[in-house]
């Protein structure tokens, strides 16, 4: 997430009431997590663990709870709880506004797209020309659709990312401050659900085509022209490449890339990254024909044991 | 999809903008997918591979990409691009009407039915008495529902078909133009979606109960008294014959049959038809006896390979 | 279900038209299915294979279809139908009551709470403080909602049980007169189903966290702080005990217990309950290291089996 001004790193001390090493005017141009950070951005860490990948990260402010040297061209907010102090951030920067009509006033809706009844259209909501939004559709604030998308009935687009963090009294939740990005030519099927991005976007790529009933986390980035059967789920912050078809009820864990053109067979389960290019099954996904070979003998074991053990 | 007049092949081909072959006016009563086409119907087919299929199908009129010889007592529609022409006739008889309102004034809606808050229901719409539609459903254009029937919140019944063809420079969609029939006493749980019909009906059996988070895709024809729970998916064009019952979780490609009385067990995955009256699991589904030796077998596996070793 | 006042045996004879044993003044105060039965209750039983369980069980009345001796302290009701004249009492206490606005005069709704537009609230639902409901949520009636409590867009909480008794002439349902109770503290994600207890409670326990398209079943009880991955399906009358974790998609079946701090893995399908503080995956779920070995072998037989064939 950018600013919507330069802050200076005094004003965003204040803000996050957190000290501060640099200067009172170093600039702060916004903040975002640790995925998806750029020059001029604040970053948190909050574990010893992470300290060096946040501090050499390219954010250009991090903030931390412990005074470590600062890095040259960098400054530092020092918090006893980043998390918390992040949050802050989050809530000051965008604050949740609750809706007065079901389609705000500030939402922008281009020619010729037509939103059928019992749609919300959040706050700052942008939508294309020539778009199609069925009934029941909820897009929550700050989404950005293109042009000619067509999302079905009940599906869900920026509902915020599942991320929380274990306290000694319960979870306590990261806000999410990122958007949905769908791009042109995009068709969404009914009830699925897009979670926006915690500070950054989850981004459907042009003309990439999704059934029903799938879930797609937060930060997770889908390319061009892919394709995705009913009821797949694919977890946060992972990268599905162009021209992807993934098959019905496929899962895909956190954090992984699936390579341009890779096909996964219904029902499947990404545990890892996979490449391009190829056709994959079972759990853990793997090379469908060494899994054919697998189950294959699989069933044949019976009568191979019996025929071992004489 | 039947038309609400006989047109003559002159007239459609002037609507398709494609060259006819055969007399002025030949009768042309509707037009269908392969899979559901009747006498009178106009299909469409542009690879060689399934030229013969649809020239021998029940159809009378074919639009296809190649001169060739007619059939007997039958008419062809030349074009270059019979999937895009046939788009074309879809729009032309099927175009999509934006709603005014959220019970559209032809929706017809039988005695003693409740239609609860927030419930969106689409041009020509039918449904019969003593229904119970739940907040938040969507019923879309030229759905039919029969008597006696409930349907949970957040259901959408006739979304599209999930039907593309790979062109160059993007997926191009086979516009639907089928519809969504659930017969009487049938349950449909909350959060559901099932498609419509590319151009024929997806049908819900009279009495079969469909648990919450329930996938079922165009053209797929559900029997009567089947018991269908949570968050199965089942794929476009299958039949799932009478007194089936599928558990939890369960995948379905499509194309499939299973048979009457089949009982498939939680999470298995349908790759191919199941006869009647048996119990299968696993994926690929296969029988449950067969399938419970093979798991308790990979289970021993580890004691067996190295008993054989030694 | 605890009537709103104590009834007597021959006021609930008249109002289930069936014969009885016992008092006239026989006091009842309430209806419940077999799992929830309290002293006071009246329970139902159709099956000599379960006549036992139900007179010594702690219902108080015995709804039956055979004139058996009568459990000392307690009442019985005659009947030739129990499922039936079950479903008498559950349509006289709990009738349905369709709606006359989106949000029910009847609903109490806490300080500081936001109800975000096209949200339907039912009849005597209470909503606690400082709560966020998303658009397009639907919540029946007599649902409970503590403080603190988000839920997102599309979700349906309190639709009716899955639970069907086959009869000649199809399937007979058993009403739903419980409810759905959601402690303080919970997030629940978008489009989840959690449906109501067939008499008594499904509960999410305090400070439990749930992600998207999650299905929860009726009398299920989720204990607290809980972490519930996107698409991950609970049947009914389960218990998740407290600081469990449930991964994405996986599947529990009905009647089971998940011990305290267990995790279960992406995709697992739990076919019995699970002792806490373990990790377990694969179908059926088991102990995530014996799977891993299971799955290490699996592919290292073809070479294996080469080998010993030699």
């Amino acid at each position: 997430m950018k600013f919507s001004r330069t802050y200076t790193l005094k004003e965003i001390s204040q803000i996050s009431n957190t000290q501060y090493v640099g200067d009172d005017n170093f600039p702060v141009l916004g903040m975002n997590e640790i995925h998806v950070v750029e020059p001029g951005d604040i970053v948190f860490v909050d574990h010893p663990k992470y300290y060096d990948k946040a501090l050499q990260s390219k954010a250009t402010v991090v903030m931390i709870n412990k005074k470590v040297d600062c890095p040259k061209g960098k400054a530092l907010l020092i918090s006893d709880d980043p998390f918390r102090d992040f949050n802050k951030l989050s809530l000051y920067f965008k604050p949740f506004q609750s809706a007065s009509q079901a389609i705000a006033s500030t939402a922008k809706i281009g020619e010729n797209t037509v939103i059928q009844p019992n749609v919300f259209i959040g706050n700052n909501v942008v939508i294309g020309k020539n778009c199609l939004i069925h009934p029941n559709v909820t897009i929550y604030d700050n989404c950005i659709i293109g042009d000619d998308v067509i999302i079905h009935s009940g599906t869900v687009l920026g509902g915020d990312a599942f991320y929380y963090k274990k306290r000694e009294n319960g979870f306590d939740k990261l806000l999410s401050t990122g958007r949905v990005v769908v791009e042109n030519n995009v068709e969404i099927g009914a009830t699925c659900t897009i979670d926006k991005g915690v500070t950054g976007d989850t981004t459907i790529g042009k003309g990439t085509k999704i059934d029903n009933q799938v879930q797609i986390a937060h930060d997770t980035v889908i390319g061009e022209e892919c394709l995705i059967a009913s009821q797949v789920g694919i977890a946060g912050c992972s990268i599905i490449e162009d021209e992807v078809i993934l098959w019905g009820q496929v899962g895909i864990i956190s954090g992984v890339t699936i390579g341009k053109k890779a096909v996964v067979l219904a029902q499947a389960g990404v545990s890892k990254s996979l490449d391009g290019n190829k056709v994959y099954f079972g759990y853990p996904a793997g090379d469908a024909k060494e899994k054919y070979k697998e189950l294959a003998l699989l069933r044949r074991l019976p009568k191979i044991i019996e025929k071992l053990e004489k």
